[in-house]
């Protein structure tokens, strides 16, 4: 596979894991410690990533959770659920996101501790940090494996998710199966970049526990990273006007999941089938999960397709549009 | 102005405005039931008209306010919040919209009482509600002083918005500012949609109270009834991967606020200022509000950006595009 060296991703893969018993430790001190809510801050990739986990752990308790954007969570006046009895959760694998970095400060400055990803303990954000857990590799499906392990280890201690234990093993075979599933990718993920990497607009459509990467995808990689223009819409939505838009030649990209929404993916492809030649659907429930339970499907499915698309399928658009991923123009090229 | 008649827009504006005592005596009525908390309902448009209000609302009370999506709602399996004690509130002018009618038939499976907005009674929604507010007109503007009037009542009833009383007599002016405000912004209208109406891609930024007007303006007008293509984005989220693909001659539309949100929109601003030669910032406090209090300009300024956007600069996008704003391929013209 093009750009993707198997040995050190198994490594990095075993580096993240690795933070199992830390990430436990850290959930049981914060569960001593108690919180009436959980505040998790976020923005752009971050606050994608920790879409499904929210959304995951509403599932399983009624404890309430926050997702807040880390740029309107500093300038927002209504911030009464934001106390010193909340858990306030964040991440930035290069620690110094301007945005994170000012909410962490204002939370400290309002007597409030925060927990928090990053590379390692040198960031200027694990410096801020009370309790810091090193990301020291940033796949996102590190990012995922490593937030979910907090977070339902979180619920596992007030008795809301019991399987834990079966769960956070069977993640040992995580990276495996994602090696396995993106090799059945490859051929798919380059027809599809030779196919859209050129097109000069897409309409990307997910829903639920894969809002999140279908967002992060549009935005962080194909806008960020490839310019290519995309508008990003959840399954819903889609029919209160994007659907106007669809044409014999308009490239539409479902991201189709695999929890309650999926009815509502569905219903897109049932429409767009009928309405472009231009369809690509990337159903995560096609990609076997083996020595994992179905019923963490819904959790591994974010991990499964950021394995496919933030990861090998940005390495095919790249090749195609011979846009480094790596190259930006703006971003964090200067300051504004 | 090209297809807006003074006389009618003010007859139907004291129509809407008249609805008042019945909106007070139905906010009294659910007060007096009590609630433990609101869940409002929308879909497309009725979401993002739903959306500032809930902002508002957010600013004065810690109630738990829940905005959800009617087909999200029907399939989400984390209802907890959703019981007996909740104020449910819901909106469909036609009263026909699917998802709507879906997600309130299941509120009434589960026993749980509807309130809403429809344009007459007989519409399939009135039929199944509990409590039904007319709003035979169905400008947007009419939609947002509506639910204002109904959410800003409930909040003054539990001792949360006490200038309930000026803000409600004060609405009596709102129609006759806003065709002044129209009149205003009439040039820069046609100006613009001839500048943009035929552009292949298009940025549209808002945030906080706007945001809602941003993603119905670009989403349920410019895409559904223009065939126009929009990346709608928050002026936060914004440079999170959107500014990568802001070049000198791609439109970005800036909907700046009037609430704490407004140095997000700023800093938007003199990014684009610096990168596009096609910037149009729309900033809805350089319109007067005669005869309202400033303190109400945050609540008005979404009607503002309605009367602008979605009425007015609509009307002269259709001019330019020469595609009907009634015409639809797809949107409600089948089952799908």
């Amino acid at each position: 596979m093009r750009n993707f060296d198997v040995e050190k991703y198994l490594a990095d893969g075993k580096t993240a894991y690795g933070q199992r018993a830390n990430i436990e430790a850290l959930a049981d001190k914060l569960t001593k410690r108690g919180f009436h809510n959980i505040v998790i801050i976020g923005i752009g990739g971050t606050w994608a990533e920790w879409s499904p986990v929210v959304q995951v752990m509403r599932h399983y308790t009624d404890l309430p959770i926050y997702l807040e954007n880390a740029a309107e969570l500093c300038v927002r006046t209504d911030k009464r659920f934001l106390t010193k009895d909340s858990l306030v959760i964040t991440a930035s694998a290069s620690g110094d996101t301007k945005e994170i970095l000012a909410a962490v400060k204002m939370c400290k400055e309002m007597g409030i501790e925060v927990a928090g990803f990053s590379k390692n303990g040198e960031t200027p954000l694990a410096k801020e940090l009370d309790y810091l857990i090193a990301n020291p590799c940033g796949d996102c499906e590190d990012s995922y494996l490593m937030f979910f392990l907090l977070a339902l280890k979180l619920l596992h201690n007030r008795g809301e998710f019991p399987d834990y234990v079966k769960f956070a093993d069977q993640m040992s075979h995580l990276h495996t199966n994602l090696v396995r599933i993106r090799e059945e990718f490859e051929p798919k993920a380059a027809q599809i970049a030779r196919a859209y990497a050129k097109e000069p607009y897409n309409i990307f459509v997910g829903s639920g526990t894969l809002w999140g990467e279908t967002f992060l995808f549009s935005m962080c990689i194909l806008e960020e990273m490839q310019w290519v223009r995309t508008k990003s819409v959840t399954s819903a939505d889609f029919f209160h006007g994007t659907l106007e838009l669809v044409e014999k030649d308009v490239p539409v990209f479902l991201f189709k999941g695999e929890d309650e929404y999926r009815e509502l993916d569905e219903r897109v492809e049932r429409f767009c089938k009928q309405h472009t030649e231009k369809l690509t659907v990337i159903d995560t429930r096609e990609y076997r999960l083996e020595g994992i339970d179905d019923s963490f499907r819904v959790i591994c499915s974010p991990m499964i397709l950021t394995a496919l698309v933030t990861e090998r399928l940005a390495a095919h658009y790249e090749l195609n549009t011979g846009h480094s991923l790596k190259f930006r123009r703006y971003y964090r090229q200067f300051d504004y």
